[in-house]
């Protein structure tokens, strides 16, 4: 999407090799016009799919989740990071290993809101190796879900998570595609 | 805000007589239709106030901001949680205790997000005693901004921190107040 690479360009910051802040317009503050530009073309892109449902992970996925859900005109839900294992039974659990925080910890979802004859879209804010994406996987499918696919702001090409997710048949839909950045040379390099 | 009140009544679980669970429509699964609907009163309700910037909380304030932010047509800006002090001086940091979780934790917005000339409205899913509207108006003082006021899906009317901030002079607007409930009874009685 030529409108997000363009502001990345502008208002992204990138550290080292790894390392793009978009703090000041996607996960911090939130330029809303913009998100819901977004929103829209992952909900085009997705649009013969008959999505049912939008999941994606607290906290940084929510603005970009709720934007997609009422475009399509369907539900989204938010799972949650909980300190301690949920045992209860009423929820789906899975453990999904923070790259940046090099700490795991236990997701949940509320068994109601998956049901077995959901289709559902998974998002996220960013995509690297693909850990929380494959937590929300792991999720839909102990509910006996279809995964119609994932829709991603920006992914980090490099980190190959996405790459690992086509290879295995998942549609994987990224508005910007990072192949390369250098905080050095201040140069960001998209894949088309 | 009738059609909130007639949700809350049909799919509001209430727990003795102080909790509401809204999980199935704002805060773990979200009614992205209502959500753009909420959003639209409260944006209508602030409509001459020149807002410049919505604030809230992650993560379940998230949403509404967005949406917010969406109908007024400015950033939307959610401060986060932090485990640890932030003493770089680059961030406004203030200190909630949780009601809820009876913990207090440090809350940080970087300084960027906010300034001195921004308008800005609070808004949160729930108001209870107050301890985070006190700690997001804290952090807009800090920037020198002004507060426009606080937007609030439900507030617990008995929990008395709407009516403090009130007294106190702040503008609050919550789409349903809850007077009184009872679990038992399965009964919730709203402020008109």
């Amino acid at each position: 999407m030529k409108k997000l690479e363009e502001k990345i360009l502008k208002d992204g910051v990138v550290k080292g090799t790894e390392i793009l802040k978009v703090d000041s317009f996607v996960n911090h503050q939130i330029d809303t016009s913009l998100m819901a530009e977004m929103a829209e073309e992952i909900a085009r892109l997705f649009d013969n799919e008959k999505i049912t449902k939008v999941l994606t992970i607290e906290a940084s996925g929510i603005a970009f989740a709720v934007e997609v859900g009422r475009v399509l005109g369907v539900p989204a839900v938010f799972a949650k990071k909980s300190k301690t294992s949920n045992m209860s039974g009423d929820s789906y659990c899975t453990k999904i290993k923070s790259f940046t925080h090099n700490t795991t910890y236990d997701v949940i979802v509320s068994k109601p809101y998956i049901s077995a004859s959901d289709n559902v879209l998974i998002v996220d804010d960013f995509l690297a190796v693909g850990n929380a994406l494959n937590g929300l996987i792991d999720i839909v499918h102990q509910a006996g879900a279809k995964v119609a696919g994932c829709g991603i702001i920006i992914e980090k090409g490099f980190q190959k998570g996405g790459d690992k997710l086509r290879e295995k048949g998942v549609r994987v839909e990224s508005l910007a595609i990072v192949e390369s950045m250098d905080g050095d040379k201040n140069e960001i390099v998209f894949r088309h």
